[in-house]
């Protein structure tokens, strides 16, 4: 019965136009364009049109479970499949299409993120959490240098954040921070999901933050860079002594002296800030550990790390402006949050605890960073 | 009986566990990956996880006629679908997947190039012709500044190259290549389609070009920025007289000296190149008549445009010490081409004329890039 199925339905294909119409979806000649996705008051449509599929399905990151939960798409007029649901909150979410068992991307979206893997489109749902994410009037320049690292035998590179202004004042120096991702992502995990440059920019547009520096490295290692690069990656063995906290000694001992010589950058603890998602919230740690004068600003985020009382102690005498330490309530890691909190207190170390809803989310990344951006260098 | 088949199709994959495998082709937990392209030694196999899908097929820029050509896939096991193809001569490609009518990239294949509407998944065939494609050892920087435009009213997001060593030699100063995209494209499309930052860095680290700048600014009057930013754009009436050229010269009188202001640009003819493809040759043209003192190299490809024998007179006065004129002989605009040959060489403007096979595409204009930027500033 199943074969008899199917081979129906390839004859039913077969005798259709399917050759010229496959690349329908753009719109090609006098076809009328399809909108996707269509914000109204309180509802998102989503649309793709879809000649020859049999179940067309969406999938996106609002969804209570975004790896498997999936909403059924209606077939329209034109063979343009639809379906319309309630506005998510606001926040940026991403989403696909599924189309007879594959992840499709929207062809008319053209906001697109990158999360280290996968090319994924955009929605932004306007509102107040959202205000700092979208594009602000004055822009600063996103760019990517690369540094000679001795530590790592490569050259590497990094997307580095100046304020708009930075080109106008020649003379103006500016403090930085050093943003870093977690696992799986990347240079570019920062500016894409992460929207530093939008928070940033409309941050400081509004004299809500400080003009600042944001460098972003690459946290890999074995890594040059971001894998769209295309630079065959080193195999490093972590677990060997000699290579212990390889990239955090390359962070402060060679990206931050790069920026300092090749930006004007304040080369001064108190306009250096260090902040770290999950991973990048470990080597935060570490840094802050390894290098203890180097840093007044420190923000583990999701944090995947810890710290002795000594090392805090340690901390404590070198003269932190302020330690944001911020965990979703549902994150699993919270109880290393709750953990690294309560030594915190026990060391007498001030600090400033954020527990955010939700758990181990680009959406609370972005959230921590529009917060304690406007803590920073003041 | 359409109808019926339809229903049974219907029932068949509500019954099936499409839901939980919808994500299969990101190959979690311990499904043996998918790996797509594959290069072997005359041939390129492509592969697609897709366990609901009729009919597969696979659309590529190499095929005769790429927007209508496809080449059925097969399915094999695990429900992976596969081609193998003949390797094609050595040149950059695009591809996707078409499923069950839809248009899908390769999950597998994180190399992808934007052509201004949508990202597509990257074929790299190396060989000669593609020796300068792929990523040098040492890496220019590429960065994203904005200029300020009076005579657009609005911030313009520009892309700027800056050869290995700019950073590292704070006293050397560099000539400066503008490079212009054609309708359709924006600041991204050199750096993108193009590989202008591969080609520079691999042309400068063998010592067949000149360490330049180069500078690819957005061609189109009413954007701020690529549609990847979603900046509403401004309507611009491009034929009222007083919008005249008005991008050729927001280029000629705001991006160049904002240029040779933030950069060190060497500010003099004899260290300013002007480039461009199609629309984008037109405005090379135009620069070139309207402000003809300003560029002593001088390279229109495929180019949308005309010159005066006065005006080709005048350029001839102003004393250009390279004029590449470039197009492929199956170029829609290649008698365009021809007739500006035949007009030089009635005024006696000394140049050279590229004529390559094929037409209108990025495969011709990264010949042409890797080509004329040997040439310039020596």
């Amino acid at each position: 019965m199943k074969r008899f199925v199917a081979i129906l339905a390839l004859a039913l294909f077969a005798a259709g136009s399917l050759q010229a119409q496959e690349l329908s979806n753009f719109a090609f000649g006098d076809r009328k364009p399809v909108i996707s996705p269509e914000i109204q008051q309180d509802s998102v449509t989503f649309r793709l049109k879809a000649d020859y599929a049999t179940i067309v399905k969406l999938s996106g990151s609002w969804m209570p479970n975004p790896w498997g939960d999936t909403i059924d798409m209606k077939r329209g007029e034109n063979n343009v499949w639809s379906v319309t649901i309630p506005l998510p909150a606001p926040e940026i979410y991403t989403y696909n299409f599924v189309v007879d068992g594959v992840a499709v991307n929207d062809p008319q979206n053209v906001l697109v993120q990158r999360d280290g893997t996968r090319y994924l489109p955009m929605l932004l749902v306007p509102g107040e959490r959202t205000e700092n994410y979208g594009e602000a009037t004055l822009h600063g320049t996103v760019s990517h240098p690369w540094y000679d690292s001795k530590i790592l035998g490569m050259s590497r590179r990094l997307t580095v954040y100046t304020p708009y202004g930075y080109e106008a004042n020649p003379k103006k120096k500016y403090p930085v921070l050093y943003l870093l991702h977690g696992a799986g992502g990347d240079e570019e995990a920062w500016i894409s999901m992460g929207r530093t440059a939008q928070i940033l920019d409309n941050l400081i547009e509004k004299g809500l933050a400080e003009p600042m520096i944001v460098v972003m490295p690459n946290g890999n290692p074995g890594q040059a860079a971001a894998r769209t690069l295309n630079i065959p990656e080193k195999s490093i063995d972590r677990r060997a002594p000699e290579n212990r906290d390889l990239y955090v000694r390359s962070l402060c001992t060679e990206i931050v002296p790069f920026i300092e010589k090749n930006y004007r950058a304040i080369p001064k603890p108190a306009s250096r800030a260090i902040a770290g998602l999950s991973m990048g919230g470990g080597h935060t740690i570490s840094a802050s550990i390894l290098f203890s004068e180097m840093f007044d600003y420190i923000c583990p985020l999701s944090a995947a790390g810890s710290a002795t009382p000594e090392q805090i102690a340690a901390l404590k005498k070198a003269g932190v402006k302020l330690y944001f330490l911020a965990c979703g309530s549902a994150d699993f890691l919270f109880k290393g949050a709750e953990e690294m909190h309560a030594k915190l207190q026990e060391q007498g170390l001030n600090h400033e605890y954020f527990v955010s809803e939700g758990g181990h989310t680009w959406a609370n990344w972005r959230l921590y960073l529009n917060t304690f951006a406007r803590k920073l260098f003041k």
